[in-house]
């Protein structure tokens, strides 16, 4: 099968003629009469336009020219062509068996939670610098008899010498056993997986060997194929959760870069991440609903389990349960941490949205009875 | 020192209330009262609006909240905000000792060939995809005996069936140490790495046991943590010519992403790469000669050979001169293969441009007497 790309254009670009250098000087580039004797090898990998309509083009490009890997579709796909005017990506379509598979996915995280008919609850430490690694152990500590299912480090905390990714773990590691204890349920705490380049597969084997049940990772601003790296690695054998800093520069332009339902929809699912995070609609950043719906289905259909995130509070939890049903992890930051009643109202404010939401309750503020739900969305509202 | 980060902004923008949620947003976030004991800690790592100046607010980052790499450096100043809204970044001025250093930059790349005081002439296989790994060993057969530098694969040719990776180094590796004999210098053959990620490092160190003398590296769509990891190899030891595949959706838009000088610049020299391929001002794709000028800056303060690329033939040897002096690798593809009276000629056209725009001749065509030169002024024309 081939790898179908659909490019859109500004309005006056000669696409017939654009899409026909990108069908060319995207695969063989040109050729003369010293070459006649390879014609059959170049055609059978030239690009083929598709079809044209309205701004858009669809080229059609040989699978044989990539290695079943992100960084050699994007580099066939728009290496070169990126720089040469204005033109996004809007679609990519692969065969079945392109790219890497998640080790665990949807299924496999419900399976390490215990947890199959709901959405997942999950936090993110705050404030995001500054805390010490015994802050963290002490936050987990609040939240993690609530039943929360999952937290995380916030993306831009690194290995810093005022909490060590080690220590952070290590403090966490034993609130996560006692609450164990507690709920009789697992915690996944997606540990920031952070280093130079050649650190990094190495570190996230220690994490796990040191106890980290989850990870997390910034895949765009390390890469790709580092993802791939982590996903395909046997001995780190836990769900990493992919998060989207910096996708903006990549998707935030109209007409440049490439739709973020390809880059954090169809590229992520097809790298090995096991949940991918990415900005709600109805959330703190803008984005377009139609975005995060193509993005929702690309991982679905992959076994991924898609985090709407991004000014996630009790009173979306109704949105996010008709957009997802349950195959959703509802991602919370300040959602939690700042409740009025503190972080462990935060979470059960979820618990009880979801309860509510799930048997159709209502969520017209005045109608809920008062707890943390109701001081949830006294405080943020509902949507 | 402090990491300062200059983001311009559209007209309309609310400057000031952006440069705030980008200090506080992109490091510590919001605090309450709980955390009044944290606060010492938080103000060490929140970041400080700077400047506002015109439609640009520069923002300085404490360096203690990254790691020394890119990826962290990318998620701190970027990595949620890019999602934000339109923003774009102009400007990274970073500590001198932040990033990994080249392993051989300029003066590494000149030793190995033992050429002191001149450019480099470089050329690319062509065409792209379609070749077998004997027609790369016949294509270098004839123009490595003229004296060229460096080689390299089209960056869009990954390791396939039709022409494996390792096939075609042995077929280069053969013609390079034929012509070594007839020239008395060496010839360097930049090899594309490619591969999921798992594989590269290890590809990459069986590439150098093999043979290979340099290597080619996507290192936007694999990742600059890739690109570390590479350079951090002590048995990688082959310089690393860096394209920049995809730059475009990262620096292309007019109001997102960052500048090209940003990511192929100061990025690029930050990140282990020995020579960076980008597009030339003068060549086949859209370029401002600005960027460019601030690219050459940042990486040969480096000692990181800058490569102007994408149009390059002898006609534009009078201009790139006088743009870097020697401190430039000429880089061309079909400017070099597509030579009327072939290759060879190609790139014997491109020393005789160098002989005589060196010592001022000038390159009216009418003036070039016949020969390889004059013929390619023929058909390229002189910028």
């Amino acid at each position: 099968m081939a790898i179908e790309v659909d490019y859109r254009f500004p309005p006056g670009t000669d696409i017939a003629k654009q899409a026909t250098v990108i069908a060319i000087g995207q695969t063989v580039g040109s050729w003369d009469d010293r070459w006649t004797s390879r014609e059959g090898a170049f055609r059978d990998r030239l690009g083929q336009v598709v079809k044209i309509e309205e701004n858009t083009a669809t080229i059609a490009f040989p699978e044989q020219n990539v290695e079943g890997d992100i960084a050699s579709l994007l580099t066939m796909i728009f290496g070169k062509y990126s720089m040469a005017g204005a033109a996004k990506v809007t679609a990519v379509r692969l065969p079945e068996d392109y790219g890497v598979r998640p080790k665990f996915g949807i299924s496999g995280i419900r399976e390490k939670l215990g947890v199959s008919d709901r959405p997942l609850v999950m936090a993110i430490f705050k404030p995001a610098l500054g805390l010490s690694a015994a802050d963290h152990g002490q936050i987990l500590s609040e939240v993690a008899p609530a039943g929360l299912d999952v937290i995380k480090d916030d993306e831009i905390m690194a290995d810093l010498a005022s909490a060590p990714t080690f220590e952070r773990l290590k403090a966490c590691r034993e609130v996560i056993d006692r609450a164990r204890d507690q709920t009789g349920k697992e915690l996944l705490y997606a540990t920031n997986l952070t280093g130079r380049g050649n650190e990094l597969v190495d570190k996230a084997r220690r994490l796990v060997a040191a106890g980290a049940n989850a990870l997390l990772f910034n895949a765009l601003t390390y890469g790709f194929s580092a993802l791939e790296a982590l996903a395909l690695d046997p001995e780190i054998n836990v769900p990493i959760f992919a998060h989207p800093a910096l996708a903006g520069a990549l998707c935030g332009a109209p007409d440049h870069g490439l739709d973020y339902s390809v880059v954090l929809g169809t590229l992520m699912a097809r790298s090995g991440a096991d949940a991918v995070l990415y900005p709600a609609h109805y959330g703190s950043l803008p984005f377009e609903k139609s975005q995060e719906m193509i993005i929702r289905s690309e991982l679905v259909d992959r076994n991924v389990f898609p985090v709407p995130s991004a000014g996630i509070h009790p009173g979306v939890v109704p949105k996010a349960l008709a957009d997802y049903g349950d195959r959703v992890i509802l991602n919370a930051g300040t959602g939690i941490m700042d409740h009025p009643q503190g972080a462990a109202a935060g979470v059960k404010a979820f618990f009880e949205a979801l309860d509510k939401a799930q048997v159709g309750v209502s969520f017209r503020t005045e109608e809920i009875e008062a707890g943390p739900l109701r001081s949830a969305l006294d405080k943020w509202g509902a949507v």
